[in-house]
């Protein structure tokens, strides 16, 4: 672990920018959150940045509205924390500027990281950033107060699905543990992360389950939904996250698949697995991700012409696999 | 805590019953067979009693087989376990003879437990039974194996909802950290207790979605589902747990409320609630429960007339509790 040579780098300069990653979620915000304080509380001028909208769920979380969108042209001198980011495009349009603003940290857990920075504190055994933060902070001797704590229980309860993924391991346990010895509510959390949704979800849930398919002989379900449906509910796309897993969780069923079909004509598809890689297939259509849930999107094709590629390309898979 | 008084009383006993409830959950049957493992290994006879069905989801506990539907009218004398029962009761049709057939010790983390045994372990602040168990087996210096690690995973994590409930403590989070360094696969156990259906959910779930109504002035939002309705799917009524949450966790809604319709004429009706006390509520109707997780059967009312009347007590309680 890199520690020494942060302490080092802390050490030497004043001017602190964390920058988490375009769509964040719970790990990104919570992670770049806790290590803002943190190193607040220590003495540093301290700005945090998202090129993405922090999604509503978040608003509990302490000092969420300290994230600014907009990175400086040519900021004071400092050191760049780049967090939860396995490449620099995860920046989006901050890219650009943030490169050439100093010296870049890179602390991350993904298995896919690039090590883009002068120093590279990338744990891939980490569920989440969050316990990366949190390692760093026991390390640095940085102390965990009630504000940091919540974002750091967040950060991981995230990253791992309350514990229900199978990045989950022991030390993640025992510091989610230290981490409500610090006076953190696990409801509170759990209900604002996982369980807390607008009207319009419900309306959009009961219209994809009603579009559910099941393959006649080979286990794959699919479910799909037109973007003027959500414009009907006055509902976001964030809202559709995990529709998929209703898919992918039916007993027997191996594959699960979501179609979404927006107003640009194209089809923004999420897949799930249990045990079958579809980064593979997602691969295949020009996307990517983690072997166990992937996505993709198809362009020039209509919504039910995708849908058909699609799922040929997942059959072929899967009776190739079972050969 | 008694774990001086129950090595006494095990030192002098060969034969151990061990029970648990009807409608067994989760932390009942990982309990049971993680304790009924822990004193096998230890030299006893064991025999494992539940007075109902075992769900499917829970096939995948190592040696959920062994469990007895049927207690002995007169046993060879031993220890009685009574787990997770917060009163005899709970052991339906197995109480009569249950409690003639030997000394009883009643472990359980409910706060009614009557303290119906003659020796009693009874921990509130446990998140789970198979928590409690966890801390005997550590007195008793019992060894944790794979198979009894896995039994406890599923219980704890089966009565904390994956780590999300109010209950979940440090101490909990602690002991499922010790059981995933016994080789636990939490993305397996996880999968299959709270991930995995069959697929008449998917349609029963749609179905219920499409009754959500939500009431024009007060927090409350609720569901029905009729009995037929499983017929046709070749569904079982457990499929409908935690349907009730889908109300509860929209935002902005303080009560969900879940109806089902038997084809006996009667209404089962289930309430959540985010902060208000529903178990006085289901108490009006005869039922009873937890102040945010509560029920109650409506007989002699058909179905609409028995969500009216229930809604209208609901709408009377939060006009109260709002003066």
């Amino acid at each position: 672990m890199n520690s020494r040579e942060l302490s080092d780098l802390l050490s030497k300069h004043e001017n602190i920018y964390i920058l988490t990653h375009t769509l964040p979620d719970g790990d990104a915000i919570g992670s770049a959150l806790a290590w803002g304080a943190a190193l607040r509380h220590h003495g540093k001028k301290v700005r945090i940045f998202c090129p993405g909208v922090i999604p509503r769920k978040y608003d509990f979380l302490p000092d969420v509205s300290v994230i600014e969108h907009v990175f400086p042209p040519a900021p004071p001198p400092g050191i760049i924390f780049i967090l939860d980011c396995g490449d620099l495009d995860r920046l989006d349009y901050m890219r650009d500027r943030v490169i050439k603003a100093g010296i870049i940290v890179n602390i991350d857990h993904h298995g896919t990281n690039l090590h883009f920075g002068d120093l590279n504190i990338v744990d891939t055994s980490a569920a989440a950033t969050g316990e990366i933060i949190y390692n760093l902070m026991l390390q640095l001797r940085l102390p965990l107060d009630f504000g940091i704590s919540m974002c750091l229980y967040a950060a991981i309860a995230s990253d791992t699905g309350s514990f229900k993924y199978g990045n989950t391991t022991s030390h993640t346990l025992h510091a989610a543990a230290a981490l409500l010895e610090n006076g953190v509510d696990p409801a509170l959390i759990s209900q604002k992360i996982f369980d807390e949704y607008p009207h319009s979800t419900i309306y959009l849930l009961r219209d994809a389950l009603a579009t559910l398919q099941l393959d006649d002989t080979l286990p794959i379900a699919w479910m799909n939904l037109h973007e003027d449906v959500l414009d009907d509910y006055g509902a976001k796309a964030e809202e559709l996250e995990g529709f998929v897993n209703y898919a992918k969780n039916i007993h027997g069923i191996e594959v699960g698949i979501f179609f979404y079909h927006t107003s640009k004509g194209e089809t923004k598809v999420g897949f799930r697995s249990k045990t079958v890689d579809v980064s593979a297939i997602a691969g295949n259509f020009g996307g990517g991700g983690h072997p166990r849930a992937a996505g993709c999107t198809i362009k020039g094709q209509a919504g039910p012409d995708a849908i058909r590629m699609v799922i040929q390309d997942v059959k072929d898979t899967l009776v190739i696999k079972s050969r």
